[in-house]
């Protein structure tokens, strides 16, 4: 996406310095800093005090970690133990140790003098796949965005959308999954306006989404994650796109704390609920996500305390509770797929249901079959 | 209510200093500070710059302005003076207005020197009259908590209550609206805890909310406001009980922002929801509160920034959002009545509905027919 007029991915090669290059996101929303990475090293410190977050955008820089590893040793022993310091970043990162897994299987084969090239040239492929999926989510999805803009009838209006936390580029390589069809339509000319909801309490959306939309140039307001309801009540809301950590065969999706609120005040007003999601989030083995979705509980000093920039620019922490005050930290919620409109996928829009889900990946039909006898 | 064991209400007059004392809200949540009134400057002062807030609180401290006044100077000219510095301090507290009104109307007929003495007394039953009122909103409120925790079986249980926003003791002169039943029910032995939704943006749920239960004695934990469905969802609340800034003549109840988004999550979830208020709050002019009740729009700072305490314990301000993002802030929302499962009043507990509220207030029966007409 654009900042400041100028396209970016959240990684890349630089062939100008000889490195690999992230947007150090730890700065956002209040610089932009771009940061170059020399070894595998940095990476995994890129990766472990979030520098970059997102399960793809970890995944793709552990996999350049150890393309950056190889230049300097390529060894079966080099190779392990790159990996082993990227693997031990963030222990519950499925996308990290996928991409090492996959990079090890393609370089072990190879003689050492070929690891390094083949590496860069893996680690490449997976941010552009990465990019691929985004750009045919965002594509399907600015196909919903331009019917529901067509059907409303006021092209010289702004089509108003909704959405929770950040889904947004910066989670991924390129375009994001909830934000990818809001870039696609607004690129595509469609008059967008996009209400942004702060997220509470780590506020991505206030901070993230806000940053990458107006970066972008896509015309948004922050609003409470309060005031969303009020709007689609007064009719100010035509869509809510939201993304999802993790959706269960019958299409129950789990995202960030608060969506199902939102989804509640979509359906209660008649606004379309779409969810969009990468094919490998969908959990086959959860067939009632709202039971069976497991809730993670995170550290209270979240709800109690706000950080930002003050006055001076510098950055800081303040307490919004009175010191006694005790707090529950709840990070996700679960949305029922009654309230879900379409779930938007890199491979086309489908019903929230286990029919809707099967019918775009009907290669589960068999795995699912097997898995339930 | 308490604060560190001892009983205060939010203003007194204080024999010893011969003087009116005040908490100073401004100071809360992070100190516990009172403050002496000696004259109608000084209560002027208190109002304009928020050291008290709450419409009931606003009146009976310009009620007792007024009797300060009195002290120094009886004559007409005197009260006329003291009644324009005190009317100035907020310009729409409807409360404001009206308790000057009727210290006005009962002093005015008195010779000069009985109007310090009796605007004294004046003073102190408009205080006691609206303790009266909330304490009756509470022992109503808390028939409705006796009932839902005998009803749910599990005496040994704490009975969990979720709040939005402060409609507590703060607000009022003692008990406050909302809160009345959960100090009753406490008080009374019933075991609660208290689900206090921080109330984005101006966080008056983590402030003000959580200092009052602290300070005495109910059980809480604040949580964002995008927690309460997911806690309603996973069977974690019993109850919700919400004040209301205006009521409709239909019940719809008009309350800060978010309010509907609890009430939505409750009805799909099948937890009673209940509002708190006192009888002057119903607007009998407005038939339909979700399509008339006009929605107060304030300053975006509101959103964009935010206030709490430094870790050297100073207070300050951080900005959450981009410098360069914009924002909305919409102060109210509407829930409509049937989402409402009752109405707590003064009188008793009624159906949000016309004939709920008629039912209550019978006396306006005729008034409404006559302003249909």
């Amino acid at each position: 996406m654009n900042v400041n007029g100028r396209p970016y991915r959240t990684i890349w090669f630089n062939d100008a310095i000889d490195a690999v290059e992230i947007i150090d996101q730890t700065e956002l929303p209040h610089a932009f800093v771009t940061r170059a990475l020399y070894s595998a090293e940095d990476a995994a410190e890129a990766i472990a005090v979030m520098r970059v977050r997102g399960a793809p955008l970890i995944g793709a820089t552990a996999a350049w970690g150890l393309a950056l590893a190889m230049r300097h040793g390529a060894r079966d022993g080099d190779l392990d133990r790159a990996i082993g310091a990227l693997a031990a970043t963030r222990p519950t990162a499925i996308n990290l140790r996928w991409a090492l897994r996959r990079m090890a299987g393609g370089l072990r084969a190879l003689p050492t003098t070929e690891r390094a090239t083949a590496a860069a040239r893996l680690a490449a492929a997976i941010c552009d796949e990465d990019v691929a999926i985004n750009a045919a989510i965002g594509d399907h999805g600015r196909a919903v965005i331009e019917r529901l803009w067509r059907a409303k009838g006021a092209p010289g209006e702004p089509f108003r959308i909704l959405t929770h936390c950040n889904a947004g580029w910066l989670a991924t390589v390129d375009w994001g999954t909830a934000l990818a069809p809001i870039y696609r339509a607004h690129d595509a000319g469609v008059p967008l306006h996009v209400w942004v909801d702060e997220t509470r309490p780590r506020n991505q959306g206030a901070a993230l989404t806000a940053w990458e939309l107006g970066a972008h140039g896509v015309p948004h307001d922050v609003i409470v994650d309060n005031a969303g309801g009020h709007l689609m009540q007064r009719g100010q809301v035509d869509l809510c796109i939201t993304g999802t950590d993790r959706t269960a065969a019958n299409g129950d999706v789990c995202n960030k704390i608060g969506t199902y609120l939102k989804a509640l005040a979509a359906h209660d007003n008649g606004v379309p609920f779409f969810v969009a999601l990468p094919g490998p989030t969908i959990d086959w083995s959860i067939d009632d996500g709202v039971r069976d979705i497991p809730i993670e509980e995170r550290d209270a000093n979240e709800v109690t305390h706000v950080s930002g920039q003050l006055d001076d620019g510098k950055v800081a922490t303040v307490r919004i509770t009175p010191a006694a005050a005790t707090a529950r930290n709840f990070a996700f919620d679960v949305t029922p797929a009654r309230l879900v409109s379409g779930l938007i996928t890199e491979r086309g829009v489908g019903a929230a249901s286990r029919d809707g889900l099967l019918s775009l990946y009907p290669e589960q039909v068999n795995a699912h079959e097997h898995g339930s006898t």
